[in-house]
């Protein structure tokens, strides 16, 4: 075996419990890849760190299979998320599974929660993305009832059956591909003339496609979705085959995220006009102390990868800040 | 088995052989974990990419253990290195082991070694750094023969031994504290009043200091290296117990890095007063399609994490470059 071949435990597989009481050095807002991530490296630093999350590993939870986090040539992604979480659980920080509702901006944040609130010298915001919905007749009534936003979760209730997916993009590509596991049909209904995706995923899709398990209709819409207890059919804006309607008994929307940007808007955080949080190079925002990272940040080119790597950024620019010193093995 | 626990192996463990007559469109030029991340995502892009890298691993050869790399509490540089080659092998990409000589701008790019000459649309920049010499008489007469740079490869040579660490950042702490796994005494001396290195490391280092296995030689400098056949002492600039001169066995040197960025410079790329390549966020230069990465870069904090994330934008932006187009999951 290769030194560290072994998969490492972490030293203790709790956080320990937050302290409304005391002033934090650090607190994470935001439980996905990037948050743990932020909170490990805060946690290295020897910062008092809490990290408060609503859903722990976020949007990674939701591929199936991540095949671009450098290091791990394919890991499933809840793994992954649950691998960053126990490295945060290697070091001292204070974990809480909770909703933040709030956070003020003083001499000191703070931090809300419905029943408490934390105080700290800075804030780490991840707090990533929702998907966007189609926001069409029907999209309400049947979501769990046929309407899903999460492939992974609920494609295996779609065995041999035929469903469809709405998104030209590069989720949009990857979830129709998961979904060719289960269903015997996938149509990906796409509002452009063409996909944008990784080239990789795009080449992967076209197998499908060629085989006839997964058919692409182009600069179609859904315009209402219908069914009795359960989805039946969507309704187009273009005929598929003469008809306007097509029989389908599930749909999987991916149309695009929206930033969890309100708490930090409201504690006078400049967003950009896509209300992505505005950071530069060491994951500062306008306001001092106060860092982002991950998908919720005006990054072009967002990515695990990338996200983590802006957490660790904001906790070394939060040790900083904290000691008006500085450290650099490099120099 | 949780999914993806296994360590899935590389589709191929081979690099493809690079052809000097075809047009590349991105040249990574670096073999090191940065490097191989960058030609991984670029792979991924489906760019034709070749990378030449003279010392395949880099810097992260030399740890011993890697423990803030995000995913991975605990793993041997070296396996890192490995883990993220094989991730890039994983994709159709070319790879040469040779040692790039020259790079020259123009219409297309060309790399030259001392064999051949490769064409490229982009470069990706990504050669690391090497280690600063103290530059003192018997440096170069003894290395190897006590002189050392690398506590990793070398230290096992000094068991039950008294050697000496030369440096007060994070590197110098990190390799004091893997000296104590074989010499029964370590000299850390530091040029400063006090170290710059993770509050982590230090408090690790504090307990070899109590325990009297490691003594911290603060505001002093080694003035010559002594010795016949191997290091006997060094001479130092400071008394200690009322002698200048400290009787060792070897005496490793961490004393910081200098940017490989001659090749960079060359070419017309800027750099900044450390000689480090001046990038933005997107990882480009002043040079139109010349992207750099990793610790060459004048990134603030650099860690293994936040040079591969450099990598992966270089590699995005180098895609935009060539195709004029975009990707985005995201939006």
């Amino acid at each position: 075996m290769e030194t560290g071949e072994c998969i490492i435990k972490p030293r203790h597989d709790y956080g320990y419990k937050p302290d409304s009481k005391i002033l934090y050095d650090v607190i994470v807002v935001g439980g996905g890849i990037v948050g743990f991530a932020s909170a490990m490296y805060a946690g290295r630093l020897g910062l008092n760190t809490l990290i408060i999350g609503e859903q722990f590993g976020g949007n990674i939870n939701l591929p199936y299979v991540v095949e671009n986090y450098p290091g791990y040539i394919a890991i499933g992604g809840r793994l992954l998320a649950k691998r960053v979480e126990d490295h945060a659980k290697d070091y001292d920080i204070d974990i809480l599974n909770e909703k933040v509702i709030k956070i003020e901006t003083g001499k000191n944040f703070k931090v809300y929660t419905k029943e408490e609130t934390f105080s700290s010298k800075t804030v780490i915001y991840a707090t990533g993305t929702t998907l966007k919905h189609l926001n069409v007749p029907g999209e309400k009534e049947f979501e769990n009832k046929g309407v899903s936003y999460c492939a992974l979760c609920e494609g295996p209730l779609f065995k041999n059956k035929v469903v469809g997916v709405v998104g030209g993009g590069d989720s949009a590509v990857k979830e129709a591909i998961l979904l060719t596991q289960y269903a015997k049909k996938v149509y990906l209904i796409v509002r452009k003339d063409k996909l944008r995706a990784e080239p990789i995923n795009i080449e992967h899709l076209e197998g499908y496609v060629k085989k006839g398990h997964v058919e692409i209709l182009y600069e179609t819409n859904v315009k209402e979705i219908k069914g009795d207890k359960l989805v039946t059919h969507v309704v187009l804006d273009k005929s598929h085959k003469g008809k306007k309607e097509l029989e389908i008994n599930g749909l999987f929307i991916y149309i695009g995220h929206i930033p969890q940007s309100e708490l930090a808007k409201e504690a006078g955080v400049k967003l950009n006009e896509k209300e992505e949080v505005i950071i530069n190079r060491n994951s500062e925002t306008n306001i001092p102390g106060f860092y982002a990272a991950g998908d919720v940040a005006d990054t072009k080119f967002k990515q695990a990868i990338t996200g983590v790597a802006e957490g660790v950024h904001a906790a070394y620019n939060a040790y900083e800040h904290i000691t008006h010193c500085c450290i650099n093995g490099k120099s």
